[in-house]
């Protein structure tokens, strides 16, 4: 920290901002999210802990950010949310396959995707990524037992993910969007407030 | 060729077999399924086609060794093809599980799975793993449609690897096999043989 102090650069010059992304990485990669406190990640990056809140927001949000996903999931997912659980499936599957097949975003969010199924960055995803993440998207969607039905449904878009877009098997590939959104629509459906054992 | 000749190397020597397999692998890789002969695969390794037939048998054999994976699909679902369709889906994903759950066998699984996600991998699965591998199993079990069904299958179950094994999410990893069976079962089951758009 002394050495930064020296080399006179400022708090909240662009590199800080980086150097506290890098330490938040660090702190959630090795520590879990749990672990990671936002002082914890100030001190790492020798800076004052109201500089990361005010760069990030709050840990669920410098979380997110770690994650370098090109978009906010909350965000884009707010009116699915908002619309309430029926048709929920359909609406989300719709949105999110919007955002996929965007082929602005989608090379970003394939980074995102295949760096978190490396053994590297698993460890950053594996403990928070639902809750933190999927969970306040899905929580208001799933009728009941959230601890059930988020991973339910976490596998099967996950599944989507990997087979349209990672390994891109062509038959997955080529459905068209809204093919998928009926034949898969009413499984997240299914999985959100349908009867499970 | 010549060279290997005059290096007194036996056909049939453990290393021609790794050197076939590697062959195989970079023609599956570069040049597609479709695009790939035993007898382009021997010409690169320099032996004769009869001789990967010897070690391999034919194309689809030959592709399922050149992805590594430590089973053969085919061995391990034929109980499960041989039960037919009825209650297929629970007892699809039973048996998946027991063998991807098992220590023994999930290490070397994981590192096909992660070589199959990576860019390198993906091109040599890319065309020919639904088709080849995952077809021929699944084809006595859907109802009609393969062309549509298998990939649904294909895309919880994938979901499935990834969620699981992969990145470990958790709620999925800890859940009981026999609890996965009983709330994803019946949506296999319903993508083989429900009624799909």
């Amino acid at each position: 920290m002394a050495a930064r102090v020296t080399r006179g650069r400022r708090p909240g010059a662009p590199d800080t901002r980086a150097e506290v992304l890098a330490a938040a990485r660090a702190s959630f990669g090795e520590k879990g999210f749990r672990g990671t406190t936002i002082r914890g990640v100030a001190s790492a990056a020798g800076v004052d802990p109201a500089l990361v809140h005010h760069y990030f927001g709050t840990k669920d949000d410098l979380f997110i950010a770690a994650l370098q996903i090109p978009v906010d999931p909350r965000e884009v997912m707010a009116p699915v949310v908002a619309a309430g659980p029926d048709g929920a499936g359909e609406r989300l599957l719709r949105t999110f396959l919007g955002v996929w097949d965007d082929p602005e975003v989608q090379p970003g969010l394939l980074a995102v995707a295949r760096s978190m199924m490396s053994d590297d960055t698993a460890g950053l995803v594996r403990d928070a990524f639902l809750p933190v993440v999927v969970g306040p998207v899905l929580a208001a969607l799933v009728r009941d037992r959230p601890e059930v039905r988020i991973p339910l449904v976490a596998s099967q878009v996950v599944g989507i993910i990997v087979a349209r877009y990672v390994v891109a098997f062509p038959a997955m590939a080529q459905m068209p969007a809204e093919d998928l959104v009926a034949r898969i629509g009413p499984v997240l459906q299914h999985y959100l407030t349908g009867d499970l054992p």
